[in-house]
């Protein structure tokens, strides 16, 4: 027989499928953060995949210049996939302005697009998932959108988690204070010290200076300042304190008296007083001057959660406020803030801690069925169940893959929790017998011998009138809390 | 001054922004349906949106030969926008045959893209919103599908909804008695069967004869079937009764006895059975042999979702058995069957009747500020409320814009049902003002008179402890039914 040609089976590269095992509990998180998203005002905003090329490209944000995925439409428009959500909210609030009044807060979950190099954790397609406020220049709403980010990650089962805030105004103002005008340098320094973290405090020292020679022998271009200014600079990042206040009067005795000065601690003030407010705890949200994640593009307050028991993870949530980037969709500006959830490094994390269940399936009771039972009787002892909210599959194969064995081996496999099943007996005399499959397992999972294997797979299984099935079923769920 | 250039903010045609006045609804409304596929023990997956080119063309699938929108990866693989979720999902049962083991169902939702010519209501992104099951080849899977369509509905708020069943096997039998063997008449009879809801018996009786012309003056080539053949044809296609029953024994006393015939019937029978037991009521799944739709594709059970009551929205859900489509991708059969939730159609349906509720925003309570109370006063009444699961927003502008004209009409113009008045007195006294906004709207629409507007805009507030707060909003909010 001539073999039959097929076509392999297979995914792109850079690109994931989710199966329920992980898209059972990542949907799960995801309800869990919109509901806190709803619960601070926040309003969901979908918009396509697809957007004129013009609308993408130099749009000056955070993940500027990134490779985009280009395509053309039937009439030649020259198009590409999103590569972030923030770029298309801003197109919104420029071209909806009745309908989206500022104040206007909105969320969004998509996927979006980039034609990077695809690597470990390092995907062409993955999702993001983005509060933004547009129209309020006031910090009291960064502060309600660090509480969300506390928030989020005590209801993910991570007490443990730190954001640390910084804000653009602080580093101007220590700029100003070293004499540092030029604008090309400036983002050099930002850019030197957003690698402390990376590189250790002498290696920023050495770049900031005169340069230094990386782990495989290529030179990098150092700043070129002073030692004395690269120690106020370094003095000042090394900043911190056991309380947001403790820190800002740290930097304020650090920094001279100037305008921009008392504008930033202005605004670091106004923010810890609505941290406290929101009753987000010290440990939770610290001041840390030596972030520096995007500030050559954000305008003010910047953030990033971080999990110090799971430093490895690096940023799980970041963002900051832009007040420029809706100005290029229109003629006036209109100042936004936000932040993004990394749901893949998050998911990473929580897999890490043990707080990411997977979850095979989402059915809760297996109708089972032996003998010369109808398949009609089968599927009303299902709609009973159903009917009384607990989800539940027929085992519904081709007439010779019924039996029993099948059956109980295809809830093992999709880890369903109980079995009910329905024999000849059982239909006469109006039972079913309910079994725990989790309790058998674990019971059987020591034994050897072969008769007290099959005894206890007989634990946990019990005869019950149909009238009382549904009781004896939410039972056995509420004991594996199901 | 010289006026700024910027990029103009706009769509690309045949794309759709989704906007919180109709995200709202439909995310709710989605959120039901997965509730009821998974109570049905369906699954979620999810598969990337881009496919490699060969996966996807030429499946043979029911939307085959669509207009896919085409791209090259950074390595010059040919690849396209996936353009339905069925294809995806065969692949995935073929890919993963041991975590996904058969008897495998699956829920999926997400966009597809087709660059066909956009019309009113005919996007180039859309929504798919499916359940399919592999690995089962009995009837009753399609039985489950059934009752999923018609629970939807009843979810949806429209009890009056049908599903039209039909059943390639019948129509095979038919085209056996007829004497049509060849392959290509045989799918031209189905092509033109399909129109009869369109065009009217007449016309159908037309082009399976000689042909006709249509109103444009266009000759429509006619099957060339004998006058006898036809009346054989449109009188089995026009078989309709009371119940399913009732259609069984009129299909059986039309059709001869032999082997499809046979096969044909006790597929149907053992439908009728399996619908019976699930409960679904005779005028919500009905069994009609005119239903033609994708019978070139599906292999046996047919279904399309009705509304009796809005005809013009057409199918609203639809799907049937297709047999032969995974093994595109693999060297074994695994039998399937799906539906599909046309979800645009359906909200349109549903906005129709009334059942789609636009809402602009997700807030129930807005806390209002007047005179000079401290902004950080605001915040903590919204962790209050926002800890009693209110959705809460504070009124964040510029200090400028807090007057209270301002925050009452961004609470109009969102909708939000609540105000939380905070003004000097009340953070005094320990109280609140709490305002019932959809009320005071409702009292005032009648009224002309100036002094009689001011005091029905005073109706529905009252001064309230901090500690009665949550209770007099939830009360409120209960009145209005949110």
């Amino acid at each position: 027989m001539a073999k039959k040609q097929f076509v392999e089976p297979r995914l792109l590269k850079g690109f994931q499928d989710f199966l329920p095992e992980d898209l059972i509990p990542r949907k799960k998180l995801i309800a869990k953060i919109e509901r806190i998203f709803e619960k601070y005002g926040f309003a969901p905003l979908e918009t396509p995949a697809i957007e004129h090329l013009d609308i993408l490209l130099g749009t000056g944000g955070e993940n500027t210049n990134k490779e985009l995925f280009r395509l053309q439409t039937p009439e030649e428009e020259d198009v590409a996939l999103r590569f972030d959500l923030t770029v298309p909210f801003a197109r919104t609030v420029a071209q909806y302005p009745d309908k989206l009044k500022p104040p206007f807060k909105r969320y969004a979950i998509g996927p979006v697009w980039r034609a990077d190099k695809p690597g470990p954790g390092r995907f062409r397609q993955f999702v993001q998932f983005d509060v933004d406020a547009a129209g309020s220049d006031i910090v009291a709403v960064d502060a309600e959108i660090i509480a969300i980010m506390s928030e989020v990650m005590q209801a993910a089962g991570v007490p443990d988690h730190t954001v640390l805030i910084n804000n653009r105004k602080l580093i101007d103002a220590l700029l100003e204070d070293c004499g540092i005008a030029d604008l090309e340098t400036q983002k050099h320094v930002l850019r030197v010290i957003d690698k402390l973290a990376k590189v250790g405090v002498d290696n920023v020292r050495r770049e900031l200076g005169e340069g230094r020679i990386d782990d495989s022998g290529d030179p990098i271009r150092g700043v070129g300042l002073d030692a004395a200014v690269i120690d106020k600079m370094l003095d000042f990042v090394a900043i911190s304190g056991s309380s947001r206040a403790n820190v800002m009067s740290a930097l304020s005795e650090r920094l001279p008296y100037s305008e921009s000065t008392t504008k930033a601690l202005n605004e670091m003030t106004e923010l810890a007083d609505a941290l406290e407010a929101l009753g987000v705890a010290e440990e939770n949200a610290k001041f840390d001057p030596s972030l520096a994640r995007g500030l050559d593009y954000y305008t003010g307050p910047v953030f990033e959660m971080i999990i110090p028991s799971a430093p490895q993870f690096g940023s799980v949530m970041g963002g900051g406020r832009y007040n420029q980037l809706v100005e290029r969709f229109m003629n006036r500006p209109i100042p936004c803030t936000g932040m993004s959830v990394g749901l893949d490094r998050l998911i990473a994390a929580l897999s890490h801690l043990g707080q990411f269940e997977s979850t095979r399936s989402p059915v809760e009771a297996l109708v089972v069925t032996m003998g010369n039972v109808r398949r009609a009787e089968t599927l009303r002892v299902a709609s009973e169940l159903r009917a009384a909210g607990i989800n539940t599959e027929t085992y519904i194969a081709s007439k010779k893959k019924m039996q029993m064995g099948n059956q109980l081996s295809h809830a093992d496999h999709y880890g369903i929790p109980v079995a009910v099943i329905l024999g000849e007996e059982e239909v006469d005399n109006g039972t079913v017998s309910i079994k725990d499959l989790l309790e058998g397992k674990t019971a059987r999972e020591d034994i050897e011998d072969r008769d007290a294997y099959r005894e206890a797979g007989k634990t946990g299984q019990r005869s019950v009138p149909r009238s009382e099935m549904v009781a004896a079923i939410r039972q056995i769920l509420a004991a594996h809390q199901r």
